[in-house]
């Protein structure tokens, strides 16, 4: 039987207490994100730093589930650390992405293609509706967190974007974050 | 078709832009509710001021639905300020009140009579199980605003609280929260 519990979120740091389960994804599990693969070559040779964290707190009796992404600041090339992006496999599955320290962008995409972008910033909840790919990029200096929150047997499908990628980069240009197409979207 | 959006929370007051929909329960609204009916009659006499209010952003094609609840401060008799309690018609949806500012007590009951709290501060996600009714009580002397979090189709079923009350009380004592026995529950 499962029963009620307080889970302390640090908006700061991330942290989520108690958790479920945690990954990490260093630069180096992230090949095929970057478009410059030799600046990416570069950054893993030089430490392999962690892109992101990912901190869990699921049960798989409940329907629902939550927890923290914490994104650490940084570019490969001119793009901005981001995170893989995908769709949900339960096709039928929003989400609720809350910010609460650094600020970023949520870059999504339909299945029909359409892009969107939603600003994150500390106190914006951001909706994802059902079947639009979503992907989180970091383009502040300091981390970037957020709380999300979504059924629990959603799951993902991070094919569709892993193998074609996003319609548009978020690069670096003159020191502030900008939309470009993506020469490379199959 | 649904589109992505940001949705600003204001974790102080507990305002939600855009929002969907809202409701105000003043006290006139909780008859019943409270021990001490004498006390009820005079404060709804003397302004019947809001007790709590609900902002919803929920989209009936998105699965996932959020808002906020803001809980005013005050007693009634011993008895803190409360939200009505309820179950969720669907009985595998659970929920998340993330508590964004203001002191409160989460007071929950499963289907079998079992008694749980959750202490509400700000940081705290307290996860609510399937099928556990949930109150939620502002113990403190400010404003408690919890941003929540549950399946779109949840639907509330108050008829059982209502009814039968809940097992225990909140109640001040020597200028403190107190759980106490409910004599009147059925």
């Amino acid at each position: 039987m499962l029963f009620p519990e307080g889970v302390a979120i640090d908006g700061r740091r991330g942290s989520v207490e108690p958790s479920t389960d945690k990954y990490i994804k260093r630069l180096s599990d992230l090949r095929g994100l970057f478009r410059d693969e030799a600046a990416l070559d570069r950054a893993i040779a030089k430490g392999d730093a962690i892109a992101y964290e990912v901190i869990d707190y699921r049960k798989s009796e409940s329907d629902l589930a939550f927890g923290t992404t914490i994104m650490m600041p940084g570019k490969v090339g001119d793009e901005y650390f981001m995170t893989r992006g995908h769709f949900h496999a339960r096709r039928e599955c929003g989400e609720a992405y809350y910010t609460q320290s650094g600020e970023g962008l949520l870059l999504l995409q339909s299945r029909q293609g359409e892009v969107r972008t939603v600003e994150m910033r500390p106190g914006v909840c951001a909706f994802i509706p059902p079947d639009w790919a979503h992907r989180s990029i970091n383009t502040g200096s300091g981390k970037l967190v957020f709380v999300w929150f979504c059924a629990t047997d959603a799951s993902h499908d991070y094919g569709a974007i892993r193998e074609k990628g996003m319609r548009r980069l978020v690069v670096e240009r003159n020191g502030k974050p900008a939309l470009v197409d993506n020469p490379n979207f199959a």
